[in-house]
């Protein structure tokens, strides 16, 4: 399992006028949950792009549980709880500064070649998860 | 049921730079969908908020099956099958000018009051369900 | 001179929390209403980049006069006045239903190649503006 | 003269299909700016709305000289040259990472009530922009 935490402060531009975060931010900040448990585990997305390997979305789910606020600091808790393989698959939660759960959701992502054809994981990519999912 | 038709164009703005839209614009394209439904059906929006109702997300879910293009023309299906009770739930497709299934998802909403209390849904809403949703 | 209108009816996600659009979407719209000038002149954008050239925002400003509500269907009025050049530019208004002036402002562009070289306006697009800049 | 320096990383969602940030991004970049100038000057943009006093922006203009790519981290620098009177304007630089200047530009605001009655600047943030512009 690797697990991840990383913050994002909530802009003006991402309110709406209930007062409240427009929902499809929370969407946005999954994205930043994921690219930065990545960087952290050594494999920025930059690189992975290079090698010409596209991680897009296939699958995006949100549970709203409570409305995020314009300037509240957000933790994103960002969990790949299973070893990938054709598909990976992020679990993701959102809290305030009071520790409240804002949201939970999750992505699944396939690796594709530029060209749009699926690959395997590649062998950066596996070398990197590996540690973290032992047999 | 309610079922719905709208369509959108592709903006620049909503491309990333995998050169394809980027994924959280379709829960922006899902709330075109729904208030346009709305508005058909002869209850705007504007006029649930004006009686003090607002329409929050509470699930959002979108499974992408194919890219959309800059400049495409999409449609945007919209229906709602469910008989609205407390919460309700709206499916989407989204096509493009092939015919193509680029994306299909739902929204769950509940009702709310401005001070975020929950509430059934409001008359005027539940009038103008009614004769879609025969026992 | 060339001239054309395009509209658009504000989305929810394009409302902040003081009850109005977010200032940083009449950018968005500015370039709707070029690229729908493009579209109608013969020349969509989609065109344009498949010949390789890109047409890149080098300076961009807008006065916002009055607020631009949730669900207004606004006219976004461009203008290319003046005969293109190196660079050309775009002037915008945007007004709502009752007619009101809600911004103006204006965009310059340079003509690129995907390397980033600049380069003079390709041939497709001069001949399709000169009727509109007889000498 | 204030000055303040805040940093951003680059979103996917920010890059569009040439491959680079979209320009209108730049606006938002500006607003985290500004929000957290004020918020080290001590007076919060919430604290301000809770007074009941809006700030919104009334001219934008950026120049975009150089392409901001996706993962930079980019620092925008925010200054308020002139002392606040009934209007106020704020300056910005995007630098990235090798301090290669990316786009500079202004915003100008005025000082409204929520009805939209524009005001002079409130006590507090009079009381605390004065030490930053003796006479």
């Amino acid at each position: 399992m690797i697990e991840h935490k990383t913050q994002v402060r909530v802009r003006f531009a991402e309110t709406d006028q209930m007062g409240v975060v427009y929902h499809s931010n929370y969407f946005v900040w999954f994205e930043i949950g994921r690219t930065s448990l990545l960087r952290e585990a050594g494999l920025p997305y930059t690189k992975l792009e290079e090698s010409g390997i596209l991680l897009p979305v296939v699958t995006a789910q949100c549970d709203f549980l409570k409305s995020a606020k314009y300037d509240d600091v957000l933790t994103i808790h960002t969990r790949m709880e299973e070893k990938p393989r054709a598909r990976i698959r992020l679990d993701y939660r959102v809290t305030n500064e009071k520790d409240e759960e804002l949201a939970t959701g999750f992505t699944i992502h396939s690796f594709i070649r530029r060209d749009g054809k699926p690959v395997r994981p590649p062998e950066n990519f596996r070398n990197i998860m590996a540690p973290h999912f032992p047999d």
